[in-house]
């Protein structure tokens, strides 16, 4: 529930200068200004669940992005049963957008990859709520290997040869001989992966699907008191989310969508019940910015 | 457009200890937070149109006051097509209110009286827009006279007389003389009325239903030299929301729903061409709290 202290759920994932939109509570694009991120600069959302608290801002933005001039494509990826939502209000209206909106609607419940370009995918991860809901997963793509710049000189590399040997291709050079790939390159960067999960009971089965992840958003709606009320309401505990961090072998785990009844004070209580599991937690702030390659 | 300096329309008007919301774009429940009004307290929502900006925030609203445990009945009156905006989202939700809404759907396009209750009536006001739209007008019923507290005792008026005096009574007294009202009580204090009026093209013909009201708030969309576009976008420059006030003998203007081009630099521009026309005009600021009766 939006309070004038808590805004509801909206995060955004900035890879390779473009800006990937996930959730999108009421006031997220009032909260977007704050941090300076163009609304036209979104051309990807990611839609959890359709409970309200994850995409009563959307058709807002959707709106802004038209009255601002928009004209390029917006893909949505959302729940089936949102193009039905758009469309009512702005059917209401009697409004046609200037842009075309593209709807992936969501109903697999296995994970499946919704978006693949260069460099990055992005697939599902199937969470447990009282109506179908999904995280994503953004996965970066194997980086390519970079050059041992004093061989290109020694062997007479090409050019145009760069490219297939930063993708793993061994060198032919004048001899004819094989100069392994290993001796020309060294092992690319790792690539980075983040999954945002929310909202959730403990499903631990997406655990596989999290293996190694850079940093894991997993809500935490309860302390571990009220495990039976996190039961009831399909939520996770702080501990639950702990629990999927340390077994995911997670780097970091940021955790929020705190129930209203918790205040910052809770915060101490929430970061020690999730540090006896999993030492590498924070709280996830509003406006928090989080550089995984820094 | 919400940003982060200018939220869209909404107004409360208190009357009698009851809150009346009038319009509630995005982020409408934060505000009234910021304000401390309690959103239970709040029965009765008129929606005047439906674009963005005068109703995104409702499907929240709604959803906020069935988490803060509402029961009680609510009342939305709206053009036709909002019951369809609601409920198309809380079925997504597969969520059941705990209260009731009932829906008030306007279609007529002559004033009609939408609310009748002790103290007090609600008129809609047919406004000329893109859409079909409404303003309201808040209009105090006759308030009783005041008894001349020495002709009480003077004529031993009994006890459960009094307030038939009060309603304009005239009174027998004990030797069968007919004492008229006037001689017995005060005029009553002026009824007040309220007028909102967003958004519109120029409408003259609503002047009558205006007539000496206490204070109007009337969209001014423009200033002078945007006439032409006023005209093409269906709203009003700040002359034609001054030429309304003078011609309806309004006490006062409040004026606002200013272009997202104007900022408050703008505001000595936009009050200069008003008050050209109408003395008695104001910039309706956010947060503003009028009192009509002191």
């Amino acid at each position: 529930m939006p309070t004038v202290k808590k805004r509801p759920s909206a995060q955004v994932i900035n890879y390779g200068n473009k800006y990937y939109l996930v959730d999108c509570g009421e006031g997220t694009q009032v909260q977007l200004r704050k941090q300076k991120i163009s609304l036209l600069k979104i051309n990807h959302i990611f839609i959890s669940h359709l409970h309200g608290d994850h995409y009563f801002g959307l058709i807002g933005l959707v709106n802004s992005m038209h009255l601002l001039g928009r004209t390029k494509e917006l893909n949505i990826y959302a729940p089936k049963g949102m193009t039905a939502i758009i469309d009512v209000q702005l059917n209401a209206a009697n409004a046609r957008l200037n842009y075309k909106i593209i709807y992936h609607e969501l109903t697999e419940k296995q994970s499946v990859c919704i978006y693949d370009e260069k460099g990055l995918e992005i697939h599902t991860i199937p969470l447990k709520h009282r109506i179908y809901t999904n995280g994503f997963l953004f996965k970066e793509k194997p980086l390519l290997r970079k050059m041992k710049q004093e061989k290109i000189a020694y062997y007479e590399i090409p050019h145009y040869k760069i490219n297939d040997i930063k993708e793993g291709a061994d060198f032919i050079d004048k001899n004819g001989e094989v100069i392994p790939n290993t001796h020309l390159t060294f092992p690319p960067a790792p690539s980075l992966s983040y999954a945002y999960c929310s909202d959730t009971a403990y499903k631990e089965d997406i655990v596989p699907l999290l293996s190694n992840v850079d940093a894991l958003y997993h809500e935490a709606t309860f302390l571990e008191n009220e495990k039976d009320l996190a039961k009831k309401t399909f939520h996770s505990t702080v501990r639950q989310a702990a629990a999927i961090a340390n077994k995911s072998k997670a780097s970091a785990l940021y955790i929020g969508h705190f129930s209203a009844r918790y205040t910052t004070e809770h915060y101490a209580q929430f970061l020690q019940e999730a540090k006896e599991v999993f030492e590498q937690t924070k709280i996830a702030n509003e406006g928090d910015i989080i550089a995984l390659r820094p």
